[in-house]
């Protein structure tokens, strides 16, 4: 039995990030620890097939745990898209291609384990809210940047959630009316200028208006990419970052001064890119604090920070929701 | 007695508005309806010498009126500045030159009365969502537009006050790093862009850029000024609106995406100002609301409103602070 060594706080939870390519699935302990975690291809073909992935994931990792369902607690699934956690049904998920499927009560009867979902992330700023850097304290702002952009808050331990579940989908406001065009039909959205194709494009334009770098010799160019380059010193990617950061901590402020959380958590890929996107989010900030004294009324070095649960997140945020009540 | 012949819904309470200039209290019955009306001039020689025309603007009023204080539920005021309603302390106010003044125990022992106190931007977002455009619904924001700028949120009956009770001092988010100096400090913030001096200031610098209007034969140039030039056609003038609505739409779009509530209310000068305001902020998030899906998701006519309540916004938000409980 893999667990036989380890030393982990009962009750244990299986959390299960679902996304549109694999299932990572994690056995959690009461503290928020992975104990094993496996990965699984996401099968598409129909919602019956990917719930059956699912549940094919979830027993994997009890199993090569040594374990038997009856050990577990209950599971918890970060699903994207809207969801509907109370009647426990995915509502609209592009990136699975669901409409209205009873995950809970369909993925209840596969495993005969009590399943709990929310959007993932939702459930990830739930995670961190309770295992993360917002362990102990009332509230917190968690700000994924990654493929997508959107910020989720927690207080007293409740997802704030607004009249139609779009609380924190800031990913979709407006920073620049005549900027790049958005998924979502818009243009200039906050999310079309700093989620990681935006990064990618952003630097690509520079090439194209005639800048100079080592990433022109890359067929296709990711965020990573950037990010690699700006790490090597290159100042077309150094000054792509810049620019993107100066979104960031644009909106940072607002969320700030609009929830007055204790801390806000950066998530998402930016989370794995060390300091070289949060230093000049940070400067930013520290700036307005000198200068703006309602905004150094509720700043301090602590209340902006990089997620250190690196790519864990999700699945300890999934975890987070099946985990027992807060005491 | 003064109240003979009108209907009312007992509790009656009274509202107080305390100003920099004036004082302003109202006897309120418990459907949020100003029964009586007195104002009487802000003291300022000293904390003591304020707190006694309050009280003498509440004995005024009640007399008046024909009635007794053991006639009064109780007294609410609202308060410019931070202000600790647990502990009723009035913490800072630039306007009325307080520090830590003992604000509900010294009312309480001139008065013989229970008071309550609040920062007046949060008390009139506590009037609109129990009296106003949010009677019956669960989440409101109020976001004020006058000589200064905040929004507050109310959720299920409760303000929203954050970590440092900072939450909504939107007024102060930076919007054009480069823009006009703010009396925080901070350069650019939505109060240095979209207050009521910040209309006129706008107004001024297209004159003094060459634009002709009629603006240029005033002495000093108001927001009362602009927005009645406006009403008179004056491009220059209307202009200034359209510039200004600009920002105010961006910061509703931010606003309604963070909090999703199910209202926004829009409060202070602006409310006076008949549609010639509103419709440029309205057109601006019609126009997003058919681009972006996420928008479109919340977005609907009803969502931003212009208080219906007028002046007496303020009074009505303080005597919410003193009425029942709801229930």
């Amino acid at each position: 039995m893999i667990l036989s060594k380890q030393h982990y706080a009962l009750p244990l939870v299986v959390g299960v990030d679902v996304g549109g390519t694999k299932i990572a699935a994690a056995l959690v302990d009461a503290d928020g620890v992975p104990l094993h975690r496996v990965r699984y291809p996401t099968e598409l073909s129909s919602p019956q097939a990917t719930l059956d992935s699912i549940a094919r994931a979830v027993d994997q990792v009890i199993e090569e745990a040594g374990l038997l369902p009856t050990d577990i607690y209950a599971v918890g699934l970060g699903i994207p898209g809207l969801v509907d956690p109370v009647r426990g049904v995915g509502i609209a998920s592009v990136n699975l291609n669901w409409r209205n499927v009873p995950v809970r009560a369909e993925l209840q009867e596969r495993l005969g384990l009590p399943c709990f979902i929310e959007n993932d992330v939702k459930a990830a700023a739930l995670g961190e809210a309770r295992y993360g850097a917002g362990r102990g304290l009332d509230s917190l702002v968690f700000l994924i940047i990654g493929t997508g952009i959107a910020a989720s808050v927690v207080q007293n331990h409740t997802i704030l959630r607004g009249s139609h579940g779009i609380a924190g989908e800031i990913g979709h406001a407006i920073i620049e009316p005549d900027g790049p065009v958005c998924k979502c039909g818009g243009r200039g959205c906050f999310e079309a200028l700093a989620s990681g194709p935006a990064i990618a494009a952003r630097a690509v334009a520079k090439l194209q208006a005639g800048g100079s770098s080592p990433l022109a010799s890359l067929p296709e160019i990711t965020a990573e990419d950037v990010f690699e380059a700006a790490a090597g010193g290159d100042p077309l990617a150094l000054q792509t970052i810049r620019e993107v950061a100066a979104y960031v901590a644009f909106v940072v402020q607002f969320l700030a001064l609009a929830y007055d959380p204790q801390v806000i958590v950066l998530g998402g890929g930016i989370s794995l890119t060390g300091n070289l996107f949060f230093d000049p989010i940070r400067h930013a900030l520290e700036k307005q604090a000198r200068e703006n004294w309602v905004f150094r009324e509720m700043y301090s070095p602590e209340l902006v920070q990089v997620t250190r649960m690196g790519a864990d997140i999700a699945v300890i945020g999934a975890a987070a929701l099946a985990a027992m009540p807060v005491g």
